[in-house]
């Protein structure tokens, strides 16, 4: 089974195209993980067992993890082990690299931690990205339109008739011999997305930037031409209940933030 | 201090441009590190002790690390505690995020590890980057022209006028308020690097490829107007001993390879 039709069954049994974004910070989570041997882990295991039967799956920032260290490591690993096998995994890293240090990034996130996809930055070119799209059922998602201001800098600098995000992409759709690139578009580029979405349907997209960032649903989804998509939400998912809350109040606040963005999602007519 | 004048004064001190890339495999390194603890960090410390006298640093690509899961992270703390604190670090990470997210790697990188300095991919733009130009005395390496093959692919794409890695540079130059912000150069791309520091010699430039890359030392030295450049080696100098090799042959053909390639850069007369 390759990446999409994954998705395409993970968004089916669910009836939701929400990614959670497990960006676990130990100064953010409530304080009734702080004693626990792994805060972290504990925590992120409470919030897929809230959310798994109503969400396509999970993204993992891995700079939350690389930060905490060993203890990262744990969580990483241990939190993965939580997700169930039918959900998709996105280990959003941003990578690129010479080719046999993609090698090893390949092998650290698919083959070790056992992600289904990766956000990868293709400034550096096809070579070092291959890696990442020689292994099966993988796909990586290549940074088109990113969510935050400075986005349009250099990722829509005209480059002899289109943008470099338009070239960027052009290039890399076949990459790999097709159906294993998909592409990161911030939630705010709405024009965008509905351009890209009406000329390939079939091609997955991940969209952040709706929630703690602040862009907004309605719009988004009246522009989007596919059913290939997922949203990722965090901070006001996984953040949604008081730091001081029980364990009974966690389950359900995060419970019902992830429904309600699902419902947002499904309540716009496209 | 700023990481200009650390660079200065460590290349003034070994006289020599060199830094050596810890890109340490744990299938690659010599049999009489396999019964150690940490195999990686044990071959590290006698890498490094090998050469500090003779180096002006060390670069440690962190994908080598996160590879090896927790033993990786103790390695790569490990290795940093080894090296002499007069010496400069470049953590090899092409990292750029959203900002909270880029927060979370200088914090990792720079104030946990204690890295002088880190690479970085700027397509997602200034703000990506902002918070690696936060910290004083510390310096972000930003991919210019790498020195793979697939470079040219967006590297060179012509944006109006000038390429995209030139555009790149010219937005880049006063991030930080000037002083925070060097390049890295393909060894490969010597009229680039020529006219870039003719231009920019103040600027520091960090090469690699050359050894077990395979591009040439000699029409890059020519090329070089500047004497805030390293050169990064890996592969031909901590893999030089043969694999069976007893830890006085690691040493001194170590070490034999630094200062080769020390000698090679100063003969070239500029």
């Amino acid at each position: 089974m390759n990446f999409s039709q994954k998705l395409d069954e993970a968004v089916a049994a669910s009836r939701s195209h929400v990614v959670v974004g497990l960006d676990s910070d130990p100064s953010k989570i409530p304080d009734l993980f702080l004693d626990a041997e792994n805060p972290v882990l504990e925590f992120n295991r409470e919030i897929i067992r809230a959310t798994k039967e109503i969400v396509a799956g999970y993204k993992l920032n891995v700079a939350f993890y690389e930060f905490l260290q060993e203890k990262g490591i744990e969580a990483l690993r241990g939190s993965m082990k939580e997700i169930p096998d039918d959900l998709i995994t996105i280990c959003d890293a941003k990578r690129g690299d010479l080719d046999n240090t993609s090698e090893l990034y390949a092998r650290t996130y698919f083959d070790t931690y056992g992600f289904d996809s990766i956000t990868v930055n293709a400034y550096m070119g096809s070579d070092s990205v291959q890696p990442f799209l020689n292994r099966e059922g993988k796909l990586i998602f290549i940074l088109a339109l990113t969510s935050n201001k400075s986005s349009s800098e250099f990722q829509k600098t005209d480059t002899g008739g289109m943008k470099l995000y338009e070239k960027i992409i052009q290039d890399s759709l076949n990459w790999g011999g097709g159906g294993r690139v998909g592409y990161v578009f911030g939630a705010n580029h709405t024009d965008e997305i509905s351009e890209f979405t009406k000329r390939h349907p079939e091609v997955p997209v991940l969209i952040p930037g709706i929630g703690a960032q602040g862009h907004e649903l309605e719009p988004l989804i009246r522009n989007l031409h596919t059913e290939r998509f997922v949203i990722n939400s965090s901070r006001s998912i996984i953040y949604s209940a008081p730091k001081g809350c029980t364990l009974t109040q966690l389950r359900e606040t995060v419970s019902a933030s992830a429904q309600e963005l699902n419902s947002g999602i499904r309540s716009v007519s496209r």
